[in-house]
């Protein structure tokens, strides 16, 4: 069984066709499993829809204590990239014993050319092989938390 | 470094629009990695591109030699579900020492509907953090290759 | 007020993923109503889901009897592209006085790359504008009944 | 032959993966034509590439002079639904004896979601059969420029 935690980012931004700019409704994740056909018994819960950039010191004190307390030994967290590593810093400080793998999307998944798809099916498959321990897996690579960071300029993450 | 050996599949398969049927024409693997903005260093080389349920022991023994002979170390072969545990029995017999992930779709990537891409992110995920083995990658799940069976009017793959 | 009524063909052929071929289950003309948004006022009815190369004489008799019967004047009939023009041969002897535009696509609309969706609003605005007759609108271009064929090696409809 | 100019507007925008924000590039229409196989002669023109809320008396002097000085009798112009109504009375004004529809989207066309394939296809018939004079299309129906507003918290195009 794999938990999966969903806290918002560029995976699950919208289209707002009425105010013509990017937004936040549900998340997709569920449509995604679907398409997928995913045979992984999972457990999705929305834990809030937010801008990684936007993301506070309490909101990642929500998602640490929902990792640490839920009873899954296996979890995968969706999250905007931007400040994906410090999430997972205080993930690994806070959420010791577990294989809990980060990832997300440079593109969202509504549109049509995004990584989305690609990145959910990597993450679950590492969160299934991967030893205890924080990673972030994005475009098919996989990182333990303190060896990461993203090349903004590049929009890739890259080892450090 | 990964290689991805294509053989065909319901993966790969297209709409032919003069005719009106499925048909092959070149694999799509290569367009999926870059929509995954796959950052693996992967190798892709085609050796087929039949219906698995064509598929002669001529075809297996093809497959075979290429996996034993490259070089790479971590492999991912691209394959028709029908008789994908078939092979999967014929490179366990002939390639020992190597991670090998057997991966294909229920539905082809050409429709929109398709799992083929989480598939595709599942299975070069496994091919880095699995053993050395032969494997079976569908839908979020791994097999070990004699573990495995096709259920056909389920269309998934399952334990026995 | 626009009528369509929906009797199979390429457009609404799906992938049956059990047994790995190409399938009808029910019309994606409503879906793709919802995705063009739609202001126009329609009325969808499904008169059959058949493959236009096997479609009879009595499933022609049946679309005429309701483009007759219908109270709307201006129809749009969803249709298979390979005897396209007979059933409009069929329509103009037997329904006088409305405008009926033919429409299809060559690519299922459950293929990610059909021109399903381009076709359906192209009929429908033709259905509005064109005078009482019987036409084949496809690809951009509309056709009266008696001037039009299929060129099956280009796939595409011409003036005769 | 059909003139299609191209100003930009929702129908063009696309997501920038470095800077996670809404963007133009390139145009999609000439993507668009080829899905749809539009066998209709269009010549494709792009003027510019704004949102339709940044769009100025010149921009809009600019569309007028090449509606005015171009051979074609038949044209299309895609635009910003914000302004459209406003780009129309500007070439109801200036340019005499020419059928023209302007169109757009509600969704840009690189999400999976969008109404700008139905739409296009729709304008591309309005614009072969109305008599001379200025047009909005959308979601399948034509407004005179002189009787439409834009409903903008319905997100849809109204008589007035």
């Amino acid at each position: 069984m794999i938990r999966v935690f969903v806290t918002g980012g560029t995976f699950d931004k919208t289209y707002d066709e009425i105010e013509g700019t990017l937004a936040f409704t549900d998340t997709h994740v569920s449509e995604m499993l679907r398409l997928g056909r995913c045979q992984v018994d999972v457990s999705v819960r929305t834990l809030m829809m937010v801008d990684s950039m936007a993301m506070t010191d309490d909101d990642r004190a929500v998602i640490v204590r929902n990792c640490l307390t839920c009873e899954e030994l296996h979890l995968v967290v969706t999250h905007g990239t931007d400040t994906m590593v410090e999430t997972a810093a205080a993930l690994a400080a806070g959420v010791p014993g577990k294989t809990i793998v980060l990832t997300g999307a440079m593109v969202p998944y509504a549109f049509g050319s995004s990584d989305g798809l690609f990145n959910l099916g990597s993450a679950l498959s590492f969160a299934q092989t991967l030893p205890p321990g924080v990673y972030i897996a994005m475009n098919g690579r996989h990182f333990a938390w303190d060896r990461v960071r993203k090349n903004r300029e590049a929009g890739i993450f890259e080892e450090v």
